[in-house]
């Protein structure tokens, strides 16, 4: 009997909705594909379809205390509007919450994914033991959140955490946020499959391009399978990817000092490909990083020396991957009703 | 008969010392070139000295709270050591604030300079109407501090706020921190006056030549001056402090989503000559502030259209020059005591 809510997450390529107890049980999780090419219209009609389903059938015997959805795009907290969607064609500049409330009768709160991933991973996850944190989610974009004195970080508008758009490189490839260089152009599981096809073009290996052309799903995880089997190619290209997080983790880490940061989203299962570039980047290029590194074991092995002595405070910086994989974001929408301050 | 502070800014060229009384007012402010040449130790006596003159004299009218002191390094809070003084030699490592305490047989708040000026805009100048904000300072190197909720953000080992030592160029120019292409060797007084001897070396300009050689002091101020009299080169050097600082500002905006970042440090008195490409950067580069961006009148009549609709919310991001100029860090550092939780 105990008091549960409804967590959605609408992904490029899954919606899920799952019903979560309060103590972070799942009592129930529906998995449809997410059927974006037919439109926003059909997407909704089926998430507010399963909402209902499991509300439906848990509210006899549990008290419902609210619905929280986690969305790919940037949300103005106030209005509930969509403000960017790249991945979803017809979503930006809709009040993507009004809608949903109108059809469900009830108030919803609405939320960029990235933020309740990292909300999922601060309540049942890699956080579970920190106030302060930042996460990373690598998929189709990269997309970020912030955990700061136990509450995520919205900033005014309901905008922080877009770290998948911090420039990399300056005059690097162009982003469909208007930028040239975001971190998304070298860490999203597209990007790789982009870096990819830039390698077989310039006729840099000739394993990647028979893969291409096996007729088999040239995917990111394809290029992952090649670089665990020694490609030099596609180890090149995840190294690109651990550089480029490198970067953005060394800033977040002399501009925050915080004690966590988390990798997580789908291309985050690539981890062992990238992890040793990103704590290479990191040594070298965070000052702050270098005075809290923990032992270099804890980092797999892997980086060149601290250039400062290591803090005596002992309070490390932890860097590690998510602990709750895909289901990040289900459990942390579901968690987004029982935290209303 | 109000109670007093006293605060103690501690720079490359000044030390400056003063008692502030807690609604804000100076009662008197002690200025000294800082005889780093001298030696650490020669410094130290110096500051405490200039402390026990004025608590001698304000202590018998009024009741001190405390004493707070900036200094330009990574200071780790629990043990009072300075992790790095990139501009002190003999500095880094040492215990600097218990050598204080023993001297002045009282306790003492040490703070990084930056986080102080931070402070000190918070308390009385251009934040004192926000509860979150980030400053970049501009001196000798570049430094920086964040309010959050109100309170000044330190991370977990009193090192956040790196902001001077965030990439914008991976590939760039060597920085003191182990890194390359960080935002201070852009940004700082001392890289306006290195990329000029780049463009002399070059041969790409025979103004600054005339200048360097003209016997006067060659500094960020003479530049300036120069591209304030319309010479192309230095024009062309600014344009470069706007880009990296517009880089970093994008990241901070893209992550953070404050309503306020603050330029500060004696290096922004050039900010005519920076400003306008550091508002061209942000709306090419941060999607959260095209979503968010004040008219442009009041950015000063530059940059691009926005990539987005404006926010509906009304909450505008604003970037301007700190109003308290040098004496930033000195307020601030009297503030310290006052605000101990």
């Amino acid at each position: 009997m105990a008091n549960y809510t409804i967590g959605v997450d609408m992904g490029g390529t899954n919606l899920r909705v799952a019903a979560v107890e309060e103590q972070g049980h799942l009592l129930e999780k529906i998995t449809l594909g997410t059927q974006v090419s037919l439109g926003r219209d059909r997407v909704i009609h089926d998430m507010c379809d399963s909402i209902q389903q499991l509300a439906q059938k848990y509210t006899s015997s549990s008290k419902l205390l609210g619905i929280g959805i986690g969305v790919p795009g940037i949300i103005d907290m106030e209005t509930g509007m969509m403000r960017e969607a790249a991945n979803l064609p017809g979503w930006a500049n809709f009040p993507v919450r009004s809608e949903i409330e109108q059809r469900l009768h009830t108030h919803v709160i609405l939320e960029n994914d990235a933020k309740v991933a990292t909300l999922g991973e601060k309540w049942l996850g890699a956080g579970r033991n920190v106030d302060d944190m930042a996460m990373l989610t690598l998929g189709t974009g990269v997309g970020g959140g912030m955990v700061l004195r136990g509450k995520i970080w919205y900033g005014m508008n309901g905008m922080a955490g877009e770290f998948g758009h911090w420039t990399v490189e300056p005059e690097g490839h162009p982003c469909g946020c208007g930028n040239r260089g975001c971190l998304e152009q070298y860490a999203s599981a597209s990007a790789v499959v982009r870096m990819a096809r830039e390698a077989i073009a310039s006729g840099a290996t000739t394993v990647l391009t028979q893969a291409a052309s096996a007729g088999q799903e040239f995917s990111a995880r394809a290029i992952y399978n090649l670089a665990v089997q020694g490609d030099e190619e596609a180890q090149r290209i995840f190294r690109r990817v651990g550089r480029a997080l490198g970067i953005v983790l060394a800033s977040l880490v002399n501009g925050l000092n915080l004690p966590m940061y988390v990798i997580g989203g789908g291309a985050a299962s690539a981890w062992e490909a990238f992890a040793p570039s990103i704590f290479e980047e990191l040594r070298e290029r965070s000052v702050v990083y270098a005075a809290t590194a923990p032992t270099i074991s804890l980092e797999g092995g892997h980086g060149a020396s601290a250039q400062v002595e290591p803090s005596q405070s002992g309070r490390k910086t932890i860097i590690t991957r998510a602990l709750l994989g895909s289901d990040a974001g289900l459990f942390g929408a579901a968690r987004l009703p029982m935290i209303v301050d």
